[in-house]
């Protein structure tokens, strides 16, 4: 039995949620509240599981996963139907590129522990800190448009006619755009693939608001 | 012909490096001056290859590739001799989790732009840059540490015998950690595989200060 460690509203955990459901395989969710004083990831039982007292983590048996990334690389290789990577090496490469724009580039700068990092310690006031996750926001959405709007590859997905581990990235990150009310009409490409990606039963499945530990 | 676009500091493109030298591929190098007024990697002929204006890319004839991780995964399917990575699943998703604590969490977060950010828009003072700087570096790290320094899987280097994908990330992290004067001595078993690693001729050729833009 798969056991998925997350939190409703972790943009990585619900890449995780996405590639599960995806793959139609079944999961217990074990909800680690990360806003909660003190917060479950900072205690001991979750400590054990992953010491970075970050979530997704993933216990499959006897293995316990962490890092979004690893972890649907490892579901991708134990359970390859459907995939979501394409065959060909230049073409995994692009959409694992197009998903680490998110998940290395994006997604690390905005994350609560930074948001945190630059009340507390920074003092940035409540308007410094939307400027600064507006800014990092934009920078790799525009990329990302930039790349999706013009590359042959780009299908009805972020690469071809199914999704890959891009999407997976792609909606969750939009998900938080909206959420803190950046405007999308600059990202027309982006918003084009979400709605496909939408309207499939497993992007559905993985919303937050769909999640036992949504509030 | 493989053309790699980077710079000699930047400790994504020394990731990439350390991949092709292990697996004996020959490159050209291309400098990016990143630190140089404007930014090469902000002008046309670098915009042309990356929108992102991050190095490193890797041109191999007509692909042209961004990300280090993704480069590095495309090295590792288009030339699997000598691997990066193990074989089974559970140990592929150890060693890209590890690497992932560096390229997700810990680089980003210290990256060229961002400490521009906070200097520029939040008028960061030095030492607050600087604390900013070990913070990320020592949380990063410790996490590693933990890990490392337990888990079954380390051998001589992050996973057993051979250099992996884990190992090509560390590695420049702890030459950005030696810049930035933070003490190491926490870290033992770190510091003890980046020993094993450098002991490794591919490890050497990729070191910064061997690079033709070094200066």
């Amino acid at each position: 039995m798969l056991t998925l460690y997350g939190y409703w509203r972790s943009s990585a955990a619900y890449r995780v949620r996405i590639a599960l459901e995806l793959k139609g395989l079944a999961y217990q969710t074990q909800p680690v509240h990360l806003t909660r004083a003190g917060g479950d990831q900072h205690a001991a039982p979750f400590q054990a599981l992953n010491p970075q007292g970050l979530v997704p983590v993933l216990v499959d048996g006897e293995e316990v996963l962490s890092q979004s990334l690893a972890i649907i690389e490892y579901l991708e290789e134990t359970h390859p139907a459907p995939p979501l990577l394409p065959g060909a090496p230049a073409a995994r490469a692009r959409v694992r590129a197009l998903a680490q724009v998110v998940a290395c580039d994006l997604h690390p700068l905005n994350n609560l522990r930074v948001l945190r990092y630059l009340d507390e310690n920074l003092g940035a006031s409540a308007d410094a800190q939307t400027a600064w996750y507006h800014h990092w926001l934009q920078a790799g959405l525009a990329a990302l448009e930039r790349r999706l709007g013009t590359e042959p590859g780009t299908g009805k997905f972020c690469h071809g006619a199914t999704p890959t581990v891009a999407d997976l990235c792609l909606v969750p990150q939009l998900y938080n755009a909206r959420r803190h009310a950046l405007d999308l009409a600059p990202f027309p490409t982006l918003t084009r693939i979400e709605t496909a990606c939408q309207a499939l039963p497993a992007f559905a499945a993985a919303a937050p608001e769909r999640q036992p530990d949504a509030v």
